[in-house]
Formats: structure tokens, C-alpha cells, sequence
């Protein structure tokens, strides 16, 4: 099931500047890896089955590194709050609710309709501190078939009482036992919600249950000033908001912060250096005010960079209005902050979209041969104008215009988690 | 046909702050007028049909201030570029087919489908300088019911030679005519291009036309530094941008400026003296890197502000989506360029996006007794959260996620142009 043949508009990123773009193609799946893209299919394919999506365009999924799987309750909801006074209104109350599965289920299986409908084919989520809610959420993600990678919170400090959690590495280690166990597509991830929630001990203890089970970390960077300043307080020692993540061993392995909007030099050093995932996410960042972060500078950096959707800091779960924000906001930061950084173009939003966010998940977010085959087939008809009908032109028109329901068949990893054939 | 109630979940905007909500609430229309929200139907009402949208959220049209009808074609489009490339690549050549009627009356039929299908009732719409055209247009907006005002663009210098009219006036008076004449719902509206693209002959020529026609005025304003700079050096005699319109005898009538982003001091004086709408394009300055309208401010002041679409500076012609990232731009611009200015709130963009822009076209834009009778019916059963199902979260959830397929019926002056009884 996890060979074939698609055939459509194919669509991808090259690199941060070059759009790879074939009608009529075909493109192979063996054993879940696309094999290349090809005009003619070569004979030794020709015993796979061919999905015939003519006049559609085939674009690789989408990555979304960083969305909370429980705030999509809530998402659109109280944008006009600050940030502390959203957390007490609704974050806060929500999660707590969370040690009731039943409740919790309610949530999480609207989220998966969300999810599959939607453009993204793998997605990084932080859930509650609940390991049994958490443990059920990635159930129903696995039969799913999508890939993603579920955080249970850790959260020790500046929190809610019924958000404290009493015993966090051994809460956290049995999630990550049970859910190594359960699952083979949905991964756990160390989630220390952030500094201000962790104490120093919790995070010694993640980091070393990070090198005892060779896990991957995400957490929040450097959102808002006030955000920043307390970290300083609480860890007087650091020399910036990620040193104090840094001098805990955590960084070690594979990891995702969110947001990273007013790190300075030293931070971005850091970033650099430990390889970094900056998980940018510019609704989010407007709708609580935050900011806008420089990406065109990290990108000139060479850091790692993809997109997030940061439900429900941000109201959307397609990356493709994560991508059209980030373009967006770019240019904002262009005629308002620093006239020395270019707008982001399609492309290289696209590019984040895919490419730079699925670097994460290791050969994912292109349809080069090699690369995991995730893809998503587009009935993009209504969308297309005659005199304006080149891909580039296709693919701005759903990057801006589109929603899921012009989304016809999503793979993920070779296998079909949306459509039929 | 124009006497009816309407039956369902009501919410206005009482003022800028302030919302009505009531569900399951009865309004009623007669002869084209809301004659007032009640919980039980008057018996003096009791003749008349019910539309008995139970469950649905009812809300009044939205106000498209501002909008281009010809780059419907290639929204979405091109925008990697700066304003004059995005004009010399796309709206020129685009605009200058225009003499073509059946070329013309393939964008026009597209786009009658997408105003129709979404929440605005009322729309401001720029044309080309084309009257035959233009003048189809109109005859297809007029039969589908929505009001519209509607301008045939004047321009005679600096633009292409295909765009720059040799009798400007003449065409302009042939156009004013035959609008008046033919249609009812849809009112023509001088439309100066902008200053550059019009001499001061033309301008002043327009001035008369107004005064012998009594008609509204809509142009472009203070949309970025160079546009404004050009102005300065082609009025000098001009003490700000608005001035040089004043100077010409123009803002005599109702007057819509788009953008009005960099204007100062006395710019602002001479909007709010004349009473001039303010078109906030939101998405359309993101887009073109223009920069982030003054709205607080503006309000503050006592300054008229609607929204607009600005399609295809901005990609959607919802004023849903316009409403929306009012909320956003302005937090950044809270955040990143004064943070004396508050940012917008939910109810202060559905107030611009009804009553503010509304009050351009004179008693519209309220569910209020004495409004002309536009209303939007919302089936919202589908973003509708069990935990935040008050009226005011299920606006959110419309404003930040609905498209046009949650949009059931929608009647405009009391003619329904969407849906079916």
C-alpha cells in the first residue's frame, strides 16, 4: 500500500529561492520514499498503481512545528485579552479540565477532523500535563496517520495548583515509556512549557530523560519582553533566555522553540550553534501582540527555520496562512522596523512551509527522491484564472485563496490519510 | 417582498464598543426598513412572512469601502513585488484590455459571484477608465440586488498611453449619465485615480461635475512616502496630500480616501473638516508594504472609518478577513510603533465593518429600527464550541474562520440576494 504512482501539477521547493514545477508528471512512491519525478513513468514502475490527479496540483505536505493540541478548544477566542489575562481565562481553566478523559476526548477528536482535513502532514503538539489525555490524543493521531511529534507538558512553578504537577520526571518518564511503547507514527517530545513554569531541577531532570531516551525537546523562546525579564529573574546566571535552557543540558538533542522574536545576539549564537528549530509562527505573534520576529535574519544566519501555527496563540491550523502571515508581517518588519531585511517572498515562504519546517522530521517536506513521501493533492479548478494559470501562479493563488476543502488526498509517509482512490 | 421577519441569533454593533445580542430574537422588515429586534412578533406584524433562520447567527451586511474591480482577476498575484512593478506587471497591461467588453465581462461575471456569495452587501468599487465596461459592470451588479457605487476611473497623465484618457471630462459626464439613467441600486461615483495620474484640468473639471451632479468622491491617499512625495513635487502650492485635492474644489461631496496612512497633522484636520471616509485597507498595506494606518488615532479624533478589501492589494474580499487583520495590524503597530495607541478590539472592527463604513451609505450598517434593511444569516453550527456558544464568541469564531459557504442568505435593503426561503 505504500507504493505508487501519482500523477498531477507537481510543486516544490528546490531551496529557500527555487520553485521545482512539472505539469502532467508522475511521481513514484516505493516503501513510502518518492523515488523521483518523472515525464514518462520508467518501466520498472510499471506494475504500481497509478492515482490519477490530472489538472491537480501535488505539492509536499505541510510541517507545522508548533500548535497546542487543547487550545483549539478556544481558538479566535479572546484575542482582544493581553497574554497573562488570555492564560487565566482560558488557557489555564481549559487545561485543567484535562485530567478528564471524556472531556479532553471531546477537544482532541475535533482537532483530528481538523487535522486530517487540513494541508499539514506532520505536526509538533504540546498537550496537557496529563499523561492520560496526552496518551489519548496520540491514539487517536496514530490511527490517523499522520506524523507528529506530542509533547505532555512538564510544569512545576508560577502555575495554577491543579497545573503543578507534583512529581514531573516521574509523571513525564512513564509518558515517554508508554508512549514508545504504544506508538510507531506519533512521538513523544519533552515539552517544559517554559522557563517561567520549570523549575531548575525539572529541567536537570528532562535533560537527563532526554539523554536516557534520546528524545527530541520543544518549548517557548523569547515571546515577550515581560516573558524575557522574568527570566532573567528567575535565572540570574544565564546571558539570555536560552542559556537558561542551555545551562540546564538541555539543547542536546533535536529541538523547537517557539517564536524566538526578541533574542539578541548572544540567544541567536546559541540558536546557531545547537541547531535550533525556531519554530516562527506570525499570527500568533500578532494576535497577542508579541511582535514580529526576523527571519529574514535568521535566515541569513543559516539558522533552521519553519512554521507554526500556534493555535491558539494563532486562529488557524494550515500552514498555508502561516505562510502567507509570515510573508505579511515580514513586510511589516520591512517598512516599519529595518528596511535592511527584504520581505519574505512565496518562495521562500513556501520553502519554510516545507523544506525548513520538515527538516525536523529528517528527509521530509520536498518530492525529490529520497524524501519521505508526504503530499497533498489540490483541486485548485476555482481557484485558477486563465490568463494567470502557471504554477507559481497556482500555488500563490491556494497558498492565499485556498481552505481545506480544496484539499482532495493528503499522504503522509506513503500512506493515504485523506481521499480515496 | 420587502416586508418580512427574520427569525434567529442577532448581534449588532450598538456603538464602537458596545454590541446588541439576542438569540433567538424576530426582526422585522418592512418596505425595505428594520423596524426593530423583538423577543415575541407585534401584532401588527403578524401578516407577514417569517424567514425563520432559528440557530443561525443573523448580523448586518458588511461595508466594502473600498475595492478594484478589474484586478479580481489577479488577486493573490505577484505579491513579491513592490507598488510599481506590481502596477507596471499586472494592473496596467490588465486594465488596458478593458476596452474589450466580453474580455472585460469575464473577470466582472467572476467576481458578481464572489460578492454575492460573501458577507459584504455594500461595496465601493473602482472600475477602469473605460465607460462601456464599467457601465456592464454596473448592469451586472444592479440585477444581482447588492449597492454598489461604482467609478469609472479618470487618469490623463503619467500612465500608460492606453490608460491616459484624451477627454477625460467628456467621458467622465457621457459615464455620470447613462449611470443615472439605467440603474437604481448601483450609483456611479467620481473616481479620480490619484493625484499623479490626474492633472489639475481634470481634477477641477471633476469638481464641476460633482457640483452639477451632486456626487459622492472616492480616491486613493497618503499610501506610502514616495506616492506622497510625488505629490508634493507635482502640487507644490499643496500644504499636505489632502490639500491637493481641496485645492482643486473636490471633498465637497461624500468622499471615500483609501489608505490614509502617512498623512499628518493637517492632512488628518482637513479629513475630519470635510468629513472625508477613511478606507482602512489593512491586508492591502501588509500586502504592498505600505505600512499600518493610524486607526486609534483616527477614532480618537472622531475621524469616519470604514474598512476595505482593496482587491488585489489585498487577496479577500470578505470584510470579514478586512475586520480581522484591522485587529491584528493594529497590535503590531501597538507594539512595534506606539504603544499609547490601543490596539483595536473585536467590537471596535465589527463597528468599522458595519456602522462606520455603513454610514457612508446613510442609515445602513445596524440592525437598529430605521436601518435600511441589509442583513447576513450565519449557519455557524460548525465552529460553534459547546463551552463558548455566547453570541459574542460565535461572532469571533465568524469574523476569524467563516468563508462564504457558511454565508446562507444575505438581503440587502430588504431584496434577498443570497439564499432561498
Amino acid at each position: 500500500m505504500n507504493d505508487f504512482i501519482l500523477k498531477g501539477d507537481i510543486c516544490y521547493s528546490h531551496d529557500l529561492n527555487n520553485l521545482f514545477t512539472a505539469t502532467n508528471h508522475y511521481l513514484v512512491c516505493e516503501n513510502g520514499i518518492w523515488q523521483g519525478v518523472f515525464a514518462e513513468v520508467p518501466t520498472e514502475y510499471w506494475n504500481l498503481p497509478l492515482h490519477d490527479y490530472s489538472d491537480h496540483l501535488i505539492l509536499p505536505g505541510l510541517i507545522d512545528l508548533h500548535t497546542h493540541a487543547p487550545q483549539y478548544a478556544y481558538r479566535a477566542l479572546g484575542m482582544d485579552l493581553g497574554l497573562m489575562d488570555w492564560l487565566d481565562t482560558y488557557t489555564f481553566p481549559a487545561e485543567s479540565r484535562y485530567d478528564d478523559l471524556e472531556h479532553a476526548l471531546i477537544t482532541y477528536r475535533k482537532l483530528l477532523t481538523t487535522l486530517v482535513d487540513g494541508p499539514n502532514t506532520r505536526i509538533c503538539l504540546f498537550a496537557t500535563i496529563h499523561n492520560q489525555a496526552t496518551l489519548a490524543l496520540m491514539g487517536l493521531l496514530e490511527q490517523s496517520g499522520l506524523i507528529c511529534h506530542v509533547g505532555k507538558l512538564s510544569m512545576d512553578r508560577n502555575c495554577l495548583p491543579a497545573l503543578s504537577e507534583a512529581e514531573p520526571l516521574k509523571d513525564a518518564e512513564a509518558f515517554i515509556k508508554q508512549a514508545l511503547t504504544d506508538f510507531e507514527r506519533i512521538k513523544p517530545i519533552l515539552t517544559p512549557r517554559f522557563v517561567p513554569t520549570c523549575s531548575d531541577q525539572l529541567l536537570q531532570g528532562l535533560a537527563a530523560l532526554q539523554a536516557k531516551y534520546n528524545l527530541p525537546l520543544q518549548s517557548h523562546l523569547s515571546e515577550n519582553k515581560d516573558e524575557i525579564a522574568f527570566v532573567k529573574e528567575l535565572c540570574p546566571a544565564s546571558s539570555c533566555y536560552i542559556d537558561a535552557y542551555l545551562q540546564q543540558g538541555l539543547l542536546q538533542g533535536p529541538t523547537i522553540m517557539a517564536h524566538c522574536i526578541w533574542g539578541e545576539a548572544e540567544e541567536q549564537k546559541i540558536m546557531l550553534e545547537n541547531k535550533v528549530f525556531i519554530a516562527h509562527c506570525p499570527q500568533s505573534n500578532m494576535n497577542i501582540a508579541s511582535g514580529i520576529a526576523p527571519i529574514r535574519q535568521y535566515l541569513s544566519q543559516g539558522q533552521q527555520v519553519g512554521l507554526g501555527s500556534d493555535v491558539a496563540g494563532g486562529c488557524h491550523n494550515s500552514i498555508f496562512r502561516a505562510m502567507t502571515d509570515a510573508i505579511q508581517v515580514s513586510k511589516l518588519y520591512y517598512c516599519l522596523v529595518d528596511a535592511t531585511q527584504a520581505p519574505l517572498s512565496l518562495n521562500e515562504a513556501f520553502y519554510l512551509a516545507t523544506k525548513g519546517g520538515g527538516a525536523y522530521f529528517g528527509k521530509v517536506g520536498s518530492l525529490e527522491a529520497g524524501y519521505e513521501a508526504d503530499a497533498i493533492i489540490i483541486d485548485d479548478s476555482s481557484l485558477i484564472d486563465q490568463d494567470y494559470a502557471g504554477l507559481p501562479e497556482r500555488l500563490a493563488r491556494v497558498a492565499y485563496l485556498s481552505n481545506d476543502q480544496h484539499i482532495k488526498a493528503k499522504y503522509v509517509a506513503g500512506r493515504m490519510v485523506k481521499g480515496e482512490v
